[in-house]
């Protein structure tokens, strides 16, 4: 079935305070992201990847931050996206906050 | 800015009760849509693309129909992916359905 049912689907503990529920197919994989442990008094340390990415705020609010960009005060709604190999991250605002990622090609690492 | 803010971004009206927002780098488009019209008695005709494409349910229900499978309920928080060329199509349930679609490649028709 090409679906993912979010009640059905056990997700992936990454670490304590973060898990993730994959779908992908061809060229294009979204990752929905629950972090629980928020808010943060740090950002994560910034990462990179060849693979673009779009993200979409789907709980919570927080700070993001990008490469020689102007941080962000971003909240459930709002978007953005990662050009491959830009430094981003992000900073929680709220205890639980859920981003939908997508990204291309697949993040062969999640997998 | 890789941004877009909900709140200062003015929809694009593809037609009356139906709304998006996009944003898009690389080969990766992800496309917030807002129906503001349902619940429906039918389903929208079936239609295919060349491109792949998941989606998030950030908002209401909707069955999920896609060539080949049985048809599915969703509702916020689920997900469902779409191989390139198949068809496939939904039906709303509730007034309100916000869909996250992703693709990739980028949909040019959108643009």
């Amino acid at each position: 079935m090409p679906v993912l049912k979010f009640d059905d689907v056990e997700a992936e503990v990454v670490r304590p305070g973060l898990q993730r529920k994959i779908i992908h197919t061809g060229e294009l994989m979204t990752v929905l992201i629950d972090f629980t442990d928020g808010p943060w008094d740090e950002k994560e340390p910034p990462h990179s990847h060849p693979h673009a990415q779009t993200s979409y705020v789907a709980e919570g609010e927080i700070i993001f931050y990008c490469e020689g960009e102007d941080e962000q005060h971003l909240k459930k709604g709002d978007m953005f996206y990662v050009y491959p190999h830009k430094n981003h991250t992000v900073k929680l605002l709220t205890k639980h906050v859920r981003l939908i990622d997508s990204f291309s090609p697949l993040r062969e690492d999640f997998l």
